[in-house]
């Protein structure tokens, strides 16, 4: 069913030689399907197919393109199996992960065909004239959102479906207006081909222009890059690493022409433990926290990577209850050789710091990519003179720092770089009373979790998903939830336009039934 | 009155060595107080006051901030004569003008404080527990708009109070949370001096932290640049050149935490003159048109500076319009000797283009900085095939091109950089008729203007300033109107946190009685 060709619009074209194959990390051994890297010609015609699509994408109706995320749903859904084993195939996610993260990409793709349907997103504004304002008249403004134009989506590592090929960065550009290109994860090459072959067939039935989307096979870094420096290109999504993520946003700010580049990169998640709680239940967020930093072999960009707590009699009981849950907990396999090989090197080399000391180790199953997790304990002094302990470890790994007091935590808070997510566990209480801890926190993270873990990204209107640099590089914007279609827009004014000429949106009788603000108040009706 | 030193939040310092002095320009002569440059240590002063500053600042209700900015509009106020004074005698625009800015500025300053105490700015966005959903429950999740950090303002050469010291970036900023560092435009350092003790005056009257806001004197880069490297600086606004905008958006990006640039840099503003309405009212645009290029010497950044029409008789007589309401303006002084030796250059590279006729130059008073109204006519094959007429020539200045067909009209458009506005005037008969122009110019612009002049940037919700680049950096935001702020925030969220400890715009009783989005429907009520 794979054909290893790149979808540069409606075409499958593979005029190149260079090819590379996806990895079972399961059973270690390459999958049949040869996958043909684009070459510069095709990257050339794909950003050509959206730039001209554009001029029509742009124009389309909220309708038409929810129409057209719904049938990138049904598409996907269609595929049934055949997808599922693609994906547990090159990935070695079990098949209830496949599932569940099908379903939440199918969610995606119609909450964002819902906002489109309602309208309200576009922030239409409106002032009307005022002829005999004194000293001058006001002419008539009105202002909607306008998308930004052909953007660049690069597949993730470790989201086959929810942040690749028609993951949350293509479903909300798509729906911003905004044609997108996929740069497909070179893991994943045969997921991307199967999704994208799914976005083509709905593209094709719901009548979007030719060029609104393309995927191209990549295992290098040439693809990228060219696809960033393309003129064409107005913006690009990427989920990642911070050198990578880095490397783009460097490409993209050189330009003649800088654009946006929305890179979620890397995140510890730090999880501070408060005295009072641990004395309480102390074993109950012990076992939730083995759970979140094992969960899909620790491979979420939210996995709580540092716990923070007080030095003393508690947190030793909380360190054994942690240790002892680690044990317990089945490996599973990481989602290819080259992330299982970095997972040993980085674990090994804070393994080895002054003062650290592992806790926990779970090595029963040490056979091809099955990753050993690991838990490390330190003090509080030694983690805040030693950088390298402040780098995150992709995989089922996390520290544990001992504080000799409260102070000295809110002192580690304030030196952590930006992050997705912080977490506080504590009595009501104790949180009350640490308020100065929050806002410390709050200034450090994207999205402040309570009583809770990390892991596990609701996909809502009220959900941050981003946060102050490294983790993402533009902490302004969401990469999850509805919100997230405000990356792919700028707003246009027009001023004195005639209503016949006015986009539906901003013409007087409210064709589109949608909340406006006019003349600085919310109202749905017409003018 | 003046000083001459540096505002560093309450204090007043200058232990520089470099001193220089501003200019006024009718009189070609140097104004008598002499101003200190901040030194290194000062600069460093002023963002590690900012930096603590924010720590409170950022918990200030938007009451507070309300009464700030209130003060600061009064305090300006009470400046009266001297600082009007002050305003003419550095930038030797007329005091009409000097009255119409400050009343610009008073009513940005109080339209941002009428903001905070509507309150709705923040985006309250509430997703509630739905506990028994399956498969798995939902948290609650509430999210709010958080200022981003201290924020570095350049003060422009062309609006010494709209857009410098306490103008729009300032005050957007300010009513985001986020104190100001102010490097002063050395053209107006006294007029930043004294507006910088108003803000003064009014932080302290209003219970302020110290650092809140600085005021930077500065004749050079050094300054700036020192202030765009800062770690503790996590945004700037600027308004001026694209090469000086562009330098500081690299240093940003440069950055080990990168931070956003909102350059709002140059423009040439086209406007499409369609055929028909050159019929039946030629001469009443031809004068309008006189009148917007000539408009403060120039001196806007909205100023048209490209007139393109369809060759004919019809084009032909507006042209002849148009030179003879040029000629009857009555020339007045640029900013500043430089700025008026700069447009002198310009002007005479574009008029020594091949192809390139003077149709109209005002030369009746060639004294001092008094610059001559300039129009030069093209035909649309050499304006395309010369990059050199692209170029923005900052002055009252404009070029007319007369295009073989609406065809090259359409590629003229295509080819030209991004832009603050693009203006067409037409009857309405043909706007509708060439809608596919209004596409396409709509792809280039920030604001389309239909029937207007694009000078007089409406203080207003609807209004766009900002266009793709190099009208400035970031599109995706206005430099004016109070949606302003959004530059200077960015979304956290809560989850699962304890009722009490939530900021009040996101807790259950709504204290602040705004208009949230709870589970996705926009209400003002209680949860």
């Amino acid at each position: 069913m794979l054909t290893g060709k790149n979808q540069i619009g409606t075409q499958q074209i593979a005029n190149g030689k260079k090819t590379y194959q996806t990895i079972d990390p399961i059973t270690n051994t390459a999958n049949p399907q040869l996958f043909i890297e684009a070459t510069t010609e095709e990257i050339a015609l794909a950003t050509s197919l959206a730039h001209h699509a554009f001029a029509s994408f742009q124009k389309c109706s909220g309708e038409s393109k929810a129409a057209f995320l719904n049938g990138i749903a049904d598409e996907l859904l269609a595929l049934d199996q055949t997808l599922l084993d693609m994906y547990c195939l090159e990935s070695g996610l079990p098949k209830g992960r496949a599932e569940g993260e099908r379903g939440r990409t199918v969610g995606q793709l119609r909450s964002f065909a819902a906002l489109l349907l309602e309208g309200n997103w576009i922030e239409a504004t409106i002032d009307t004239a005022l002829p005999d304002r004194l000293p001058l008249p006001r002419t008539d403004i009105r202002k909607m959102l306008h998308p930004i134009g052909p953007v660049v989506v690069f597949g993730s590592s470790n989201f086959p479906f929810a942040y690749s090929t028609a993951g949350g960065d293509t479903t909300s550009a798509l729906a911003a207006g905004c044609p997108v290109i996929v740069k497909s994860h070179p893991m994943h090459a045969g997921t991307s081909e199967l999704v994208a072959s799914a976005i083509i067939r709905a593209a094709e039935k719901t009548n979007m222009p030719n060029g609104v989307f393309s995927n191209l096979n990549s295992s290098g870094i040439e693809v990228g890059q060219q696809l960033a420096k393309d003129p064409s290109i107005k913006a690009i999504g990427f989920t990642g690493s911070i050198k990578a993520g880095r490397a783009l946003y460097d490409i993209a700010a050189a330009r003649p022409e800088p654009i946006p580049v929305f890179a979620e990169m890397g995140s510890i998640n730090p999880v501070i433990l408060l005295p009072e709680i641990l004395q309480q239940s102390n074993q109950v967020w012990a076992e939730a926290y083995a759970g979140s930093i094992t969960l899909g072999t620790g491979q979420f960009c939210t996995k709580p990577g540092l716990l923070i707590g007080i030095a003393g009699d508690d947190l030793n009981t909380f360190a054994q209850h942690l240790s002892e849950a680690i044990e317990k907990v089945v490996q599973t396999s990481m989602l290819h050789p080259n992330i299982y090989a970095n997972y040993n090197k980085n674990k090994t080399l804070l393994s080895e710091q002054v003062g650290v000391k592992i806790i926990a180790a779970n090595t029963a199953k040490l056979e091809t990519n099955f990753a050993a997790p690991t838990i490390l304990r330190i003090d509080g002094k030694s983690f805040l003179n030693n950088p390298t302990m402040h780098q995150e470890v992709f995989g089922p790994f996390s520290i544990l720092i001992a504080c000799e007091n409260i102070e000295e935590l809110k002192s580690i808070i304030s030196n952590l770089e930006g992050q997705l997510t912080g977490t506080i566990i504590g009595t009501v209480n104790e949180i009350t009373h640490h308020k100065d801890i929050i806002e410390v926190l709050k200034n450090r993270v994207g999205r402040v979790v309570f009583n809770g873990v990390p892991t596990g990204v609701e996909v809502c209107p009220a959900m941050q998903h981003g946060g102050p640099y490294p983790a993402s590089t533009d902490s302004r914007f969401s990469a999850v939830g509805i919100h997230a279609i405000k990356r792919w827009v700028r707003p246009v004014s027009f001023q004195n336009c005639p209503d016949v000429v006015l986009p539906l949106a901003l013409q007087n009788s409210n064709p589109l039934k949608i909340m406006r603000l006019v003349n600085n108040q919310w109202t749905n009706s017409e003018i």
